[in-house]
């Protein structure tokens, strides 16, 4: 698998690059930026911290917003960001020319449904495809992986975990769409990708994945109080209940005043970053 | 004076606002950022560092990339980020449609020169009018002001500094023209804001300004040695030499492998908010 570099620019003693594949999993070229810290120059690979964005975003906006550079060359840690969704004039959009579906919204899933399954792959893209990439081309160590994401990027990043276990030592998210099948996001998405069937559902939905026994060692959560999309989107409320019920580790900070932007993620990334390294360096 | 707050968002502890006001100095509405650290609950009057952007930006470049809230919220610092220039259908631009000169290229100075001076006077915006409307709406304290820029907005806090003694505790620059009557961006600038006398652009050139006996207690400035406008727009080493005949105290640090954008700047931005926290504290 060949890529091709964008653009690498240096940054908090590592460099920040841009890198450009022909995707096997959505059909597409795909776009993914990933920070080298400077730790790589003793070469041996590195723990690496996997970002998924949300919804509208591609890579750019957390690596332009994100702040997390200074946090991952202090851990050592690479940090991979890839894109929401496939694109391009060829590959299936919201019909109503909504931001909610289609292109920049792929949910991390694998559709079944016409005309979405050809392209909307990303699940696989980003569990199978994206990793092996990365390993050959970039120092990683494969056996410590980390994974976080915001809003839909934090849906992704809890279900992906929960169906793959043992691949993520550590799991973390910004704002997330926790409980897809009960939120109309997730609902239309769901429903659009996966079709009518809502059992297909479960296993795209974090609390379904925990009440049919999915589980995760530890689960940090940030939400801020102040977030628009907080009682009709995300609910974390539900993901508190699940976790009880199953007796999973969860931290939820609850942040007053904080919203869903940028503002809000990069004032705790560092936080994020040192939770994961502490985790992804044993 | 009146204030229209555009946004305020939550973010590490403090407010990031975005405010619009309309400018005597220079004839429009002017939009500018401005961070406000959790510090101000003790409430007491706070430092206040400004951050001058280079061409083409406005404030939104530092205020999405720049990275200065973890550190300026550490030091209780106010973060302020001007435009760069008057912008609007009725302000003059580049004749030639390009973007080093007109909008977005205000180089911090009071035109003298038609169609320029009616709107261009961003060196009585920045040194006047915005900080006495600062204080009004904000506990800032005017007597503990540093200034930073970048590249044409290091231009704007060196000379700028230098022409105002006892102004600016604390200087500093990323990437900053230090000698714009030697260089082509300055060059240009300076005939059409200034007229064709060259004399009288010796005011807004810092080295000029140094050889004709202005002084800087200390500054610091940072450069990245893979900038692309090094050798032909930037040209550090004038400042170093006007600074090592003046005995004034420079520290000029050169960094392998940066270049010229805010993954650079945002790479030593805490350096540079501790470094003015240290002298506007005292």
């Amino acid at each position: 698998m060949t890529v091709e570099t964008l653009s690498e620019v240096a940054s908090h003693g590592g460099v920040q690059g841009v890198y450009r594949h022909a995707s096997a999993a959505t059909g597409t070229d795909m776009v993914f930026s990933l920070f080298m810290p400077p730790e790589v120059e003793r070469g041996e690979p590195l723990p690496m911290l996997w970002y998924l964005s949300g919804l509208t975003c591609s890579h750019a906006n957390v690596t332009e917003k994100g702040e997390y550079r200074a946090a991952c060359a202090k851990a050592g840690m690479i940090f991979v960001a890839p894109d929401t969704s496939p694109r391009g004039p060829d590959v299936p959009d919201d019909p109503d020319g909504l931001w909610d579906l289609g292109q920049g919204a792929g949910f991390y899933l694998d559709a079944t449904e016409a005309p979405w399954d050809r392209h909307f792959n990303m699940a696989t893209y980003v569990i199978e495809e994206l990793p092996a990439l990365v390993a050959e081309h970039f120092p990683a160590d494969l056996s410590r992986q980390g994974i976080c994401g915001h809003s839909m990027g934090g849906h992704g990043a809890l279900t992906l975990a929960l169906k793959h276990p043992g691949r993520f030592r550590s799991v973390s998210a910004f704002a997330p769409i926790v409980a897809p099948m009960q939120v109309p996001w997730g609902r239309k998405a769901l429903r659009h990708y996966l079709g009518a069937e809502e059992d297909s559902w479960r296993t795209y939905d974090s609390v379904a994945l925990i009440e049919d026994g999915a589980r995760l060692d530890q689960l940090l959560v940030d939400i801020g109080e102040g977030d628009p999309f907080l009682d009709k989107e995300l609910r974390p409320q539900l993901l508190e209940a699940a976790c009880r019920t199953a007796g999973m580790d969860l931290t939820l900070r609850r942040h007053p005043g904080y919203d869903h932007s940028y503002y809000f993620i990069s004032t705790f990334m560092a936080d994020h970053v040192r939770w994961h390294g502490e985790r992804l360096s044993r």
